[in-house]
């Protein structure tokens, strides 16, 4: 359904101020121990996949069931017809129908819009424009929410931002270690951009570790820089993991993809074929302060993170995971507000 | 669920009389300003689709959900084996169940059921009878609703009544061209059956146009003649786009298949090479009386009407798509009325 | 979500004692007469589907929406990665998350998770130890279901249940003839199994036919004549299909793989060819007392049992499938109930 005002979107986490941010969360610690039902009876959410999701689209569809609404969900390979993007097109091509038409009808069905695009995975020059969740958004007339672009995850960092500041009084000043790990199928960054941006603008020490030819992109890397450098936190790079895990209070683990061979899937797993010693065992996680254990997820267990670690009282993707659902949430009633 | 009387289906939307879709589309205005949920608590329909959909389903789904109920959706592709259809059939070929089997027990599980039938696109004389509809109608012991079979869709028709009532003070007496438009992919005639039935039985004034072998049907056209000589009212085909439009009120753009090349892929290509001129244009559209725009989509930008007619204050199209949602609604409270 | 004490599971219908049986299935009688809605407010399912199901997926459905509440599906073609179920694996092969992870997160998510197995079918040894759902059970922290392994199929053995119970007043003592049936494709014992645990714990007498090399898992014989033994009742196997029926109150058809042939298709189907007379016909029922006929479905007409039959006053087959919802129903409300 339209609305008359320009609708929030969500497409990084950095849309969203800290105050708000901290309302949502508090919300969503009182969703966690009362769901209550019914806020959003008779309302939808259309859930939107170029690419797969399991955890994202579950999450989002038992998070609207529980405050009574629904979700609509469209595959692109099942549903989807291809969408024309470019304007003025002539469309005598495969696409039968242009991503403004198709925004436009669906933001008179749907009460918001959650998107998880799919770059086309050949130039990372063209991909980390995130084009096409800002066409989305540009062309819908309800909120739309990133369920994970090129760049950025903001609601797997909105769960991590709760997870967070369940585990520790105080946040900020807290030391970090975002920890690169092997595995067979590295993930996007985006995951890792979401965080980084949000461990920062929360104030935590951040030290960074992956392998020779792992660096993240150079354009977020300089944001993130400005971000450390305004809040007055560290932000390190280029370390060992044993170096960014040394006295932490936090490991986060993530596997990404080389931006050196991106798009070369044979450069790829030569690159990869020498990182297998990148995963936390306990030894490593012990270097740091009591330090707790997060990551994602999926995980390659004894690949990315040792079964030892992993099923320790100092993991906490589990709570991860749960908090995706209180923080989504709340988040939604933050973003579907009624007019009323 | 079943029900003790004989339920009513909506094969066409000739099955409803003008008072009773006049009592629907009512009921759809008001639907419209308040989507007054809970009506349907605990009721499901369940959406079968022999073909693809994304419109109609996401219409129907949210049309359920705004007014407190379900849908279950069933995809030939993933979710179903073959189902037979001969009586007395002796079952040991590739098809497991029988659609009588299949239509009954749907009945004891849903309220009502949707369905979108695949012909089988060999020959026009047998898909034209359009028996798949006729038989889970026959079969069904809850309300069947057509979404869309080889010579009806009287939903779309539903929502363009609604769109014209709402455009209009009086329809009766109104001129509307209805203008065949080229596409690479050319749509089934069935909007465009039911839109003729509908703007005749309002008494309106209807012109045709279309390249040579792109003729509608002989059995529809005589019955839409019967329609037009009954009520008044003109009923012109044969025409050049430009004869069709001049002084019309209404221009309704779609591209449908040829009949003479029916099943005949490599025929139906050739054919569809020499009509790329046939599109809506500012020039056009102009040619008529301050005339309104209409197409169900989805639509092919700058090949079937051209970017300026269609983001233009004249074009109803998004009204159209957004009124199969209210007009759904409507037509759900009037099928699945609970006896109470 | 999360529960404090153990979950109940529902692997075997023996899982249930039967005083516990009959309180659901009294509550299903009720819930058959008035359907009564939200119990379930805000409450999901997930329906995890390694194999594909029409009216398992539908009933429970359904069953969910009639109580208010929902259900999310999972299917393994599109939605699913591969699972890792090895304990210490080093997960460096295709699945990229272990089952106790994913069972761990999905039961944060819901409040129930149902499971239909996908057994190997090369090795019946491997197959009968019904392995993939007791994984399940053991990592979810609320409710495992199954929707069919291997061995089992409860749902099916409840609806049975329910219909056996509304057409004899008392049905202890009842003769109850299980006759294999000819198909292309037959099923899976899953069915009989659970149906034949049913009917003896329930103090009827069994008769089961079957043609030579479609001998039932002899463990599970032995375990049906511990019950039959325990509860004074006949069990006779062996039988030519006439000698099952003679003064049966009950034929139950239904057609299941040879275990001799499990695995390989060519020699199943060389089997199977010499079956073609064993379909349940008006004169094999007539051969009964005033036997009712009962088959799970989906049936194949004039293959498994004659139009006369399954269309007769005596078929209870629609009943069977639309007591699928009501049992389903009164079961949730039994495995979901609130702490409050």
């Amino acid at each position: 359904m339209q609305s008359a005002t320009s609708p929030k979107n969500l497409i990084r986490l950095r849309d969203l101020p800290l105050q708000e941010l901290d309302l949502i969360l508090e919300r969503a610690r009182s969703l966690k121990l009362r769901p209550s039902p019914n806020e959003f009876a008779g309302q939808t959410v259309g859930l939107l996949f170029f690419r797969g999701s399991l955890r994202t689209r579950i999450s989002l569809e038992v998070a609207m069931h529980q405050l009574g609404g629904d979700t609509i969900e469209l595959t692109a390979a099942s549903d989807f017809w291809d969408l024309e993007d470019r304007e003025g097109a002539v469309m005598d091509g495969r696409a039968p129908e242009h991503v403004k038409d198709a925004a436009a009808v669906l933001s008179r069905y749907v009460d918001a819009l959650a998107v998880r695009t799919a770059p086309g995975a050949r130039s990372w020059d063209v991909d980390r424009r995130d084009d096409e969740i800002a066409t989305w958004a540009r062309y819908a007339t309800v909120p739309v929410i990133n369920m994970e672009s090129s760049l950025w995850h903001p609601l797997q960092a909105l769960a991590d931002r709760m997870t967070l500041k369940e585990e520790f009084a105080e946040t900020a000043g807290k030391r970090v270690a975002v920890v690169w790990v092997h595995s067979p199928e590295p993930a996007s960054a985006a995951v890792t951009h979401s965080f980084l941006d949000m461990a920062l603008r929360d104030r935590m020490n951040v030290s960074i570790a992956h392998p020779q030819g792992y660096e993240l992109d150079s354009g977020v890397m300089r944001g993130l820089e400005e971000v450390a450098a305004k809040k007055g936190c560290e932000l390190r790079t280029g370390l060992s993991k044993e170096e960014a895990v040394e006295g932490a209070d936090v490991v986060y683990a993530r596997s990404w993809q080389s931006l050196e061979t991106y798009g070369n899937p044979t450069l790829a797993a030569s690159r990869l074929s020498r990182t297998n010693d990148w995963m936390v065992d306990r030894k490593l996680l012990d270097s740091g302060q009591s330090a707790r254990f997060m990551h994602a997820m999926p995980i390659r267990r004894n690949i990315e993170v040792s079964d030892e670690v992993l099923d320790s009282a100092e993991s906490l993707v589990y709570t991860q995971a749960e908090n995706r659902l209180h923080a989504q949430k709340a988040l939604l009633l933050h973003l579907l507000k009624k007019q009323a």
